[in-house]
């Protein structure tokens, strides 16, 4: 229950105060070039502390390759990656140990387990979605090969939408937004929450590009229902949405539909996804993110013998999880397109002919 | 790729127009007693043709159970169930052969796969929901068995929504609407949209009361992570929220945190979920639908040989497929919760030992 | 639980004496030619009743495809079959109803289920590899289009042995016997047992021709060790065997290793399989059933109340299994072969490009 | 494809020569002492250079828990393991770089994927087992809950079989051998082969002791067909029996029959497997190796040009793999097993009222 995927799966290990995290990537194909400065950019990019709108929480986030891959290019065999922690024994958590933090996975976890790794969330913390981003660079590395690109912005904090989205930009903004004009409303948004001991929610915006016709395995592996569990299996995701989402909802069908012409469908408001599958126009997702449960004001809680206690957080948090979300969900996007790429190969017998035809 | 859940898994096929559809429910245990009439009654409340809010087409839906029963009970073997369609060979196809229907799969299949069933939408049509309901129905016997109802109404239809929730009279309502109030301005927007030969989009709420903390399997086959999927996967739906969903987003953190007392939790803007499991709350879960893109309104296409045409589609549709659609989603997140159910049995050597204890 | 392969995917249900059995084959690329015809001709050849040797009870097998093809072609979804079963409950079956039949399923379902379809020997009966057998056509349809051909005979019965095999005369051979000379003996020793109220036991030999390099995903989705679990789960398998088997255990390396040169390999004591991989060579396996359970002579055995009793079945059985075992070993081979066929398509980076090139 | 089982499932990674293997288990209960020592002594019984009967090289085999263990126990979460190879570089592969070597996987993993990691076996190389053997460590420790003991023995090497086992002398044995008459005679065996460059087969038996009844999901996940898929699919494995396997096919019905009665059945040609379920008798299995290919001698093979070359090996290998491989077979049928254990939980309503009563 802690893989995902079939063709390209990838499974995941490690607790927040544990030695280590890392995953598996199983079923990449053979000869694929595989960059492990890329693999560490991407991880740096979703490493806290990285400006004072994330954590100040210190995460060097090494990443090792240990098998998978020969001389520069992968084999065909899985792709084990490690990173370990650091000074994952020095820290005090008495104040935390028998509490059941607000809004957090101790309470499951407990209840669930009968155990819990009290050392910050354990399994349940965001740190494990480090691993998902380590997974998901060697998916975009083969995404690459057929001109797939896969971005995200943030497109919302607190309540404050951006109007419109440069993918470009967002890769430069310190909060990874996506509107130059709004950016600075948004950042004072998170200052503020900070400032006041609290956090705020935020939204953000999947787009993946050059996306061929025919990704999406239906009726119970489509490429929206994938994509809307892999992004809603990020930490503090709440909510999913396809193409126009919501707002499709409000509409007529007239107004809704995408007409089709030579020049490709006049909008978009299917997200490039029809009846499951990709129909060759942009990907578009979007997932919101409730605000950081982590807050250091007050809260009224129980502790693990059932007793109401008052409580106050202490240490480093991330006032708004949607900064850092949206490396993890561009990977993930890039993670169930990759499976998808493979899953599609054998759709229809024309495709299976191509491959087996005479070298 | 037509099958969903580990445990607790169906597996559906069919056609709109082909000779039957149905599924295989795998993992059911042995000993529930299994009420056919209920199935059947379930399948009822999704059959068009009940009002005139839904489309005419008439479909006996007429379930019968193939295998895996016996004198009544399950027998721990796979249960069969096929519902025959009627007439499926006395229509013409004709003015939809060659054409892409806007906002249908049309397009899709076909580039996927080479080849498509013309005779309405093949294996994309919603027909094929009712083969999830039959397996929902028997999902739902055995939730039943521990207490676990899971009930679902229409909240909103062309942006005017309810203000409040009563899932009984929802059943009783024509459009499965949860708000007495409201129902009517619903119905005259259904009717205001099949007038202008048009159609209107929808959200369905769906509930599950008396869920036992422990369901959910993090960190890939999380409680919310699943019902996103499972929803995201109904013809037509196009977001997906859980709890306060997309409003989470909007607060702060301390607005959002469910605080936890001897009383239970004070509010529920988590939909019952706390880091992928159940916590004892109610489990919410919103789906939205985008308008029937099967309109009688001229729209721009494609047809197969790639020529731009205008089209207007015949014969009869639902004008909004949250109405139906509302069954199926309740069907799905009954799937979800048996398969959840069925997972967490093994999740401490406690609940083991239980199992293996001396009989 | 009822399911095999990942990609080529079949799920079967159906008791002996339910109202039918049948299969959904999902994974079938689009684009097939299913021919309905010689679907049922294989099941012709698994059909009880063809002579004395096998059991009288008159099977009509009459399989019915309900979805997935459309005009005549496979169309990308599930292939579902049905075959109903006639008279199934007219029989008596108060003398079996309490008593566990020595060497059956009937004492371990009993306990594993709780409840027992005491009809036969309900899921556990040899009936339901007729599904199997209705899946392998399919299989065998697709694995054609590469030239590929899976053949099997029976090869001992009794202990006595073949000492050539032609899988052309297996198939005109009432018994499949793959030796013209030694058949007779074969005959007379089933005919033997049958006379004495007995049953006997035999081996069936699986060739697998122009079976492409590449076949077989290590290390838990070997070519072999698939085969050895597609074998061993037919009703009766006790033993199987890759290539040379057991007589390879008892080799030095220096015999066992089959050399390599420009005209091949120079001996295929590997059958065909090197590393869990297809190595271009014929693919070779062994499967050894026991003899039928069902005899007629007295047995000591339980019933339900646990007390001892003396039992005599009645009825009409296979004297030996191994005969009409022999289609079914070849379909379960031949499903194994299509879901390899279709999982090694990305392989390696060469394969993908190939798929999505310009079209 | 690197791994095994449903509920109680591994994946493991690495290559012979590269920086570590290891492997994630995924699906232990929680709860569960996990004794780091009794994992790294497993290790030890299949570490090589234990003697002069196996390879000499040397690995440390220092296994380390990275997750899913706190202070301890099983906290339900992925259980990752790491044994990091010593001086994967140093070697040097010039001779074999080009050369498929007769019997290796050299030559099909070269087609299959196009690239090969050259140093040693890479992936496919037996080093892999020791991931099994840790893996397969914890599932012990689940077992040992239950009472389940699995032993294994060597019974049969180079034609030479025993005729009593003893598996408790087998822990003592050089060769890991249940016969200690015949002990020497095999060692014997050994030796010669090994003084003559050349290499020898062997047969191991596996046997479970206390399984409850009930193991089991037919019918494609039964007990025996998985025991024999995962014995295949260790390296070198070339047949596969249950219970009296190959010999069960040379008897009558009457005499293989396991008659059942008060005092439990009277024999045990089964294996302890009825339809596929544990019957509550010993579970027996047996897997037969073929002898090691890597030898000393000169042989004819091509190289990756496609030329003839004669070809002389140099190195240390096992002169059988039979012996180190009883530890491998031993913790591939405890991890089948411990899947099963968690599997049944849900094959009644009864079990599941008695993991869900109030607690």
């Amino acid at each position: 229950m802690n893989s995902f995927g079939v063709k390209f799966r990838f499974t995941t290990f490690g607790e927040s105060h544990g030695k280590a995290i890392g995953c598996i990537v199983d079923g990449v194909p053979a000869g694929l070039r595989v960059d492990e400065e890329f693999i560490q950019k991407e991880l740096d990019r979703r490493k806290p502390g990285q400006s004072s709108l994330t954590t100040a929480r210190k995460e060097a986030d090494r990443v090792e390759i240990l098998s998978g891959v020969f001389e520069g290019f992968s084999t065909g065999t899985p792709i084990a990656m490690v990173i370990f922690n650091r000074d994952q024994k020095s820290k005090d958590y008495s104040n935390i140990k028998d509490i059941f933090r607000p809004g957090h996975a101790d309470f499951t976890y407990w209840y669930k387990y009968g155990i819990r790794d009290y050392r910050g969330g354990g399994r349940s913390s965001a740190r494990e979605t480090a691993a998902r981003v380590a997974a998901g660079a060697v998916a975009k590395l083969l995404l690459r090969e057929f001109n797939i690109e896969v971005d995200a912005a943030v497109v919302e904090i607190g309540g404050i939408g951006c109007s419109t989205i440069d993918f470009e930009y967002a890769k430069e903004s310190v909060i990874k937004c996506g509107d130059k004009e709004i950016e600075k409303k948004l950042i004072e948004e998170v200052q503020s929450a900070a400032k006041e001991h609290d956090s705020v929610g935020g939204a953000v915006l999947v787009r993946a590009k050059n996306v061929p016709i025919g990704l999406g395995e239906p009726v119970y592996y489509k490429l929206d229902s994938k994509i809307a569990e892999a992004l809603m299996s990020i930490n503090g995701a709440k909510a999913v949405e396809i193409g126009a989402g919501v707002e499709a909802a409000k509409m007529r069908g007239s107004q809704n539909n995408d007409a089709l012409t030579k020049r490709g469908f006049l909008s978009n408001n299917s997200g490039g996804i029809l009846g499951g599958i990709s129909n060759g126009d942009e990907v578009i997702a979007k997932v919101w993110f409730k605000p950081t449960p982590s807050i250091f004001k007050e809260q009224l809680t129980l502790n693990t013998k059932g007793e109401e206690v008052k409580f106050k957080l202490k240490g480093r948090h991330d006032p708004c999880v949607a900064i850092r979300g949206a490396v993890v969900a561009e990977s993930m996007v890039a993670l169930v397109l990759a499976d998808m790429l493979l899953l599609n190969t054998t759709s229809k017998l024309e495709y299976l002919k191509r491959v087996y035809k005479d070298e």
